[in-house]
C-alpha cells in the first residue's frame, strides 16, 4: 500500500463488495472470531465479537459472521482475547538514527498501525528534495505513515524556511494531515513568517499542530488563537486541563524525551471529557525502541497509571483519528473502517498476539509476518555535507577585541540535561583567543554550518558539559543545518568535524586528533544504516565512553545535539551566534558592552 | 455573513489580530463578562469565565479579560448567567412551508447559530436550479446556514436523480458539508445509483447521511458498510446503542415528526461514551416554532429527561461539529473558533436571553437584533406546477379489466397516522371504475406528476383516511414530484388539482368542486409565503377542517403529504403506481393476478 498512490476514501466498488460481505453474499478474506472488543465509540468492552474483513476494509462487526467464511477465508479465533483497533500515534519523529525500515521492522510488532510524523529534521540540511525522499521512504510501507509539513522553528536563518508555493504543495498532499510543531514563543516573536502556511493549513482542512512548552493563561490562549489545536508538550495535569479546556487536543508523552505520563494521569482523577487527550511517543529511541516498543508502551503506562484500559486505548486510537479528521478511516472497529487491528491477550495488556494492518496480517507473537519496504535514498540525500575544506583547531578560536586580560562573556550553562540558561563568566584571554579551561568545566562548543553557507560557524562556550579531554561533535543536531561539537581541545574539535565531512554525516568522538569512537549518520547526516540492535549498542557504547569521559549528562549523546534545538530552553547556538530563545535574539560571546 | 463567499477559515490577518487582542494589545469588539461557562470540551462547568472577541471570531477565553476592552468594546455582563456554544442542527429540512426568512425570524431567537440543511425537498420539482436558488437563500444569513447534497431517494423514476457531474459540483461547495440521508432500503436495494455519489462525497471529506429506520444486524451493516456515518432515525435506546457501536452518529430527534428522546434518553443509564449521539429537529412545523422554539427545545428535553446539561450542550454542539469535521470553526467556546455563543440563566435552562453568531449579537430577551434576508426566488421557482390541462373526474377512474363485478384490489392501508401497509380488498366496480366507497373508508388516492411528465397519473385506493366527502391535494407531497390527492369524490380531486395548478402550488379543500379552503405555496410548489404566525394559523385550521371531514390523524396534511414519501414504511403511491418500499417494486390496482 502506497498513501500517495493508494485511495484513502472507501470506492464503490468496494462499497458494494463489504455491503454484500455483510450480508453473507459475498465471502470475507479474513475474520476474527469471538473476541473481546474495545469499543472506542461507545467505551465498552463488548464480549463475544467478531470481525469480517474484506480487502483492506472492515464488512461486518457481529456475534455472529458465520456467513461471511469459506474455504479461502482466514481464520482467527481470537476466544479469551481481546480486540483493539490499530494504535495512532499522533506525534513523532522518524527522521533522525534509524532508517524507515528499521523503525518499522520494531514498530509493527507492537500494535501501531497509523503513524503521523514530524518531518522537519532532512528540510535544514537537504532542503524540499530531502523532505521528499523522506515522504517518499514511508510509502507502500505495510503500516500508514502520515506526515506534517515543516513549520520549521529554527534559530538560525541559514535555510530561509520552507517556501509558499512548495508549503501550499506539501498541504495538499493526502498524505501530509497538517502543519507541524511550531515552538510557540517563535509564532508570538515572529507571526508574519508562520501566517500565510497557517492559513494555508487551514484552508484546506489540516491542522496546525502546536508545540506550548511553559505557554499559560493569556499567551497560550494569543498562541491558540492562530488557529493551533494541539500541543504535545504539557508535563503536569495542570497544563493538560488548560490546554483541554481552550479545546486543544494534548498529547501527552512516555517516550524518549519526555516521560509525562505519572504527573498527567492525575487528570483521571478530574471527572472532565477526556476525548481530547491523545498518547504519543514524540519519538522513541533505538534502544527504548527495542526495549520497550512503541505505542503500545505508552498505552500500558496509562493503563498502569489508573486509566480505565478503555480509556488508554481511546487515547491511542479514536482521539487520535478525530484530531486529524482520519475517524472515518481508522480509530476503531466498525464497518467501512480500515482493517487495522490488534489481538492482545487482555483489556489490561497492551502486549500484541497478532496484528492486523489494512487487512492484513502484518505480525505475530512478536514475528513479523510482512516485511517493510527498504528505502533507496536519492543520492543527495545520502551527500548533505558539503564542508569545503578541512578546518583547523585556529577555526575555532574565540576572537573577542580589547586589550584586557580578563574577559567577561556569555557562556552556555547546562541547568539540566537539556535545560540552559545564560550565564556570563569571567575569562582569562590568552593572545586573540579564549582558551578552554576543562579544570572549570568550561569547554569550546561550536556550530558548523553544513548545508547552506559551509564556510560559516560559531565559537561560544559551554559551562558543565563535563567532558575532560577531547571533543564530541555530531551532523544530527537539532532544527538547523550545523554540526554541532563540544571539545577541551581546538585541534580535535577540528578532526571530529572533519571526520564527519568525510563519513558525509556522523557522530565523532576524538582524542588528540584521533577518532576514538565514530558512529556513520550517511543519510540526511541524521540517519545510520546499521539495525536498529546494532545501532542502539553503538550508541550505548558511545555514551559510555562520554560519560567515562566526564559527561555528567544521563544522555549525553542528546545532551549535544539538542543544544542547537529552538523549542528547549533557553540559551542555544548556531553557526550565527548563541541565541536566547526568550527574545530570541542573537548574543555574541563577548559581555563587555551589553552588562 | 455569506457562506459561499465568506472565508470558512481563519486567515493570517485575523489571527494576527486575535493574537493581538488576547495579549491584550488590541482591543476586542464584544466582551461577555464573568459567566459560567459550559466547556463543551472537558464536559465541565466554569465558573467565571470571560470570552473576548475580535470580528467573527473568539480571541480570549479567561477570568480576566479587562485588557481588552476600551470604549469601543460592546460589553456584556453576565454575572449569574450561563454561556453555552450557539446550538448546531445536524439535520432538518428548510424548504418546506417556510421560506428561509420566516424560519430564520424564529430560529435565530433560540440560540441556533448553524444549520445543517437537507435541500431534497426542490430537486424533484425544480430540479438542480432549484437546489441553487435554495442554497442562495440560505447565504448572507445571520446564522450559518449549511446543506446536504439530495442524495434523493424517491419511489419515482420522473426524475433521474441528479447527475454525476452536478453531484461532483455540489459537493465540492464549502457549504456542502456532505451528502443527505438516503434511505437504507433503497441504498441495498439498489446499490449502483448510489455509489458513484457517495464515493465522491467521501473523495472530497464530506459526509454520507443515513437513514436506517428499522435496520438492525446484518442489514444494518451493510447499510454503514456504503461509508454512511449517521442515522437520525433511531427511535429506542436499544437501536441507539447498535449505531453508536458502529461508530455512527446518532442524531436523537425531538420535533414535528418525531419525538423519541424519551424512550432514547434511557441511553444515560447505560454508562456509554455519548460523544457521537447529537440532538436534532428533523425539521419543524410553523405551529411548533412559533410555540416550542427551534433547537433550545429538545436541548431542554434532553436536560428534562435527565441528561446532565453538560452533556444536553455538548449533543447539540461539539458533537454534532465533530460529525461534520467543523469543530475547528464551531461547537465550543475557545480561541479561533467561531463567536457563536448563547446566553442562557441557568445551565438547566435553555432559553436565549442573548444569542451572538459571528460575532454579531443577533437577539436578546426574544427580540431579534438582525434581520434576516429575504429572497427573492427565481421565477422558475415561482413557476413549477405546470400541468397542461384542466383534469376531469374521468382522469380519476380506476381503470381495471375484466369481467368480473367484483374486482380484488391492492389497496393502501394506514396503519398509524404515518405507517400504512398493504391490503387487499373485494371492491364492486361500476362500468369501467372502481368508484370511492366513503362508507367503507375507501377513498381514491392519485398521484399526479407536475413537473417532468405533467401528463401521467396514478390513482389507486387508500383505506382509513377518513374523509367523508370532497377532496384534500398538495404539492408540498413528499420525495416526489406529484401533487398527492385524497378524495371521496373524483370531480372534487380534479378541482382541488386545478386549483393547485392556478396557484402554482397549495394545499386545496374541494366539496361539491368549490374551493372551501386553501393555502398557496408559490415557491416550488412547497413554501408559502405568509408569515409564519398567520401561516401556523392557516394550517391549524386546514387540519381543523379536514378532521372534521372525518380524517382520524392527529395532523391530517402530514398524513397527506407523507403518502408519496421513500421512508416511512411501506406501501406508497407516486405517479408510476403503488409502491411497496420493502421489495422496491411497484403494484398495480388490480390483484387479480398476483394474489
Amino acid at each position: 500500500m502506497t498513501i500517495e498512490n493508494d485511495k484513502l476514501y472507501l470506492t464503490g466498488e468496494e462499497m458494494t463488495s463489504l455491503s454484500q460481505v455483510a450480508l453473507g453474499k459475498e465471502k470475507a478474506d479474513l475474520v476474527i472470531l469471538n473476541a473481546c472488543l474495545v469499543n472506542v465509540y461507545t467505551g465498552e468492552i463488548q464480549g463475544n465479537q467478531s470481525v469480517a474483513v474484506r480487502g483492506k476494509w472492515i464488512a461486518l462487526v457481529s456475534e455472529d459472521v458465520s456467513d461471511t467464511i469459506d474455504q479461502h477465508t482466514t481464520v482467527i479465533d481470537a476466544q479469551g482475547k481481546t480486540l483493539i483497533p490499530g494504535l495512532i500515534d499522533g506525534h513523532t519523529h522518524l527522521s533522525v538514527w534509524m532508517s524507515i525500515y528499521e523503525y518499522l521492522r520494531h514498530i509493527m510488532k507492537g500494535g501501531t498501525t497509523t503513524i503521523i510524523n514530524e518531518i522537519m529534521e532532512p528540510f535544514p540540511v537537504c532542503g524540499c528534495d530531502g523532505v521528499d525522499d523522506l515522504m517518499a521512504s514511508f510509502q507502500g510501507q505495510p503500516i500508514k505513515i502520515f506526515s506534517t509539513a515543516p513549520a520549521m522553528g529554527s534559530i538560525s536563518t541559514a535555510h530561509q524556511g520552507m517556501p509558499n508555493d512548495i508549503m501550499e504543495k506539501l498541504i495538499k498532499r493526502d498524505d501530509i494531515v497538517g502543519i507541524g510543531e511550531s515552538y510557540w514563543q517563535a509564532v508570538l516573536q515572529d507571526h508574519d513568517s508562520f501566517l500565510d502556511n497557517f492559513e494555508s493549513a487551514l484552508k484546506h482542512g489540516k491542522t496546525v499542530e502546536g508545540h506550548s512548552a511553559g505557554a499559560r493563561g493569556k499567551k497560550l490562549c494569543a498562541y491558540a488563537a492562530m488557529g493551533i489545536s494541539s500541543c504535545h508538550e504539557p508535563v503536569t495535569m495542570e497544563e493538560t486541563l488548560e490546554r483541554l479546556r481552550l479545546g486543544i487536543y494534548v498529547m501527552a508523552r512516555e517516550g524518549s524525551i519526555r516521560r509525562d505520563l505519572d504527573k498527567i494521569s492525575q487528570i483521571k482523577d478530574e471527572n472532565v471529557d477526556l476525548r481530547r487527550l491523545i498518547l504519543t511517543t514524540d519519538g522513541i529511541s533505538p534502544s527504548d525502541l527495542i526495549k520497550k516498543g512503541y505505542l503500545e508502551y505508552p498505552v500500558q503506562k496509562a493503563i498502569d497509571y489508573g486509566f480505565s484500559p478503555v480509556t488508554a486505548v481511546q487515547m491511542a486510537t479514536l482521539n487520535v483519528a478525530e484530531h486529524f479528521g482520519l475517524d472515518h478511516l481508522i480509530g476503531g472497529i466498525a464497518p467501512a473502517k480500515i482493517a487495522d487491528m490488534v489481538i492482545i491477550p487482555d483489556p489490561e495488556i497492551i502486549q500484541a498476539e497478532a496484528v492486523i494492518s489494512n487487512g492484513k496480517i502484518i505480525a505475530q507473537d512478536g514475528e513479523l509476518c510482512v516485511e517493510p519496504r527498504k528505502h533507496r535514498y536519492k543520492p543527495k540525500s545520502l551527500n548533505s555535507v558539503n564542508l569545503p575544506r578541512k578546518f583547523k583547531a585556529d577555526d575555532f578560536k574565540i576572537d573577542i577585541k580589547g586589550d584586557q586580560a580578563v574577559k567577561k562573556v556569555h557562556v552556555i550553562n547546562m541547568v539540566t540535561d537539556l535545560v540552559t540558561s545564560e550565564i556570563v563568566e569571567e575569562v582569562n584571554a590568552v593572545g586573540d583567543d579564549i582558551p578552554c579551561s576543562a579544570n572549570r568545566n568550561l569547554l569550546k562548543i561550536a556550530a558548523v554550518e553544513r548545508s547552506y553557507h559551509p564556510e560559516t560557524l560559531f565559537t561560544g562556550l559551554i559551562k558543565g558539559f563535563g567532558l575532560t579531554s577531547g571533543a564530541v561533535a555530531c551532523s544530527a543536531a537539532w532544527d538547523c543545518s550545523s554540526i554541532v561539537v563540544v571539545g577541551a581541545d581546538e585541534a580535535d574539535m577540528a578532526a571530529a568535524v572533519n571526520r564527519i565531512n568525510e563519513l558525509q554525516g556522523g557522530l565523532v568522538i576524538c582524542r588528540q586528533q584521533a577518532v576514538v569512537d565514530e558512529l556513520a549518520l550517511p543519510v540526511f547526516g541524521l540517519i545510520s544504516e546499521l539495525p536498529a540492535e546494532k545501532l542502539a549498542a553503538r550508541m550505548a557504547s558511545i555514551n559510555h565512553l562520554l560519560k567515562d569521559s566526564g559527561v555528567g549528562s544521563a544522555d549525553p549523546v542528546l545532551s549535544l545535539i539538542t543544544l542547537t534545538g529552538a523549542a528547549i530552553p533557553y540559551l542555544r547556538i548556531c553557526e550565527q551566534g548563541l541565541v536566547n530563545l526568550k527574545t530570541g535574539s542573537a548574543l555574541p560571546v563577548s559581555a563587555m558592552e551589553t552588562d
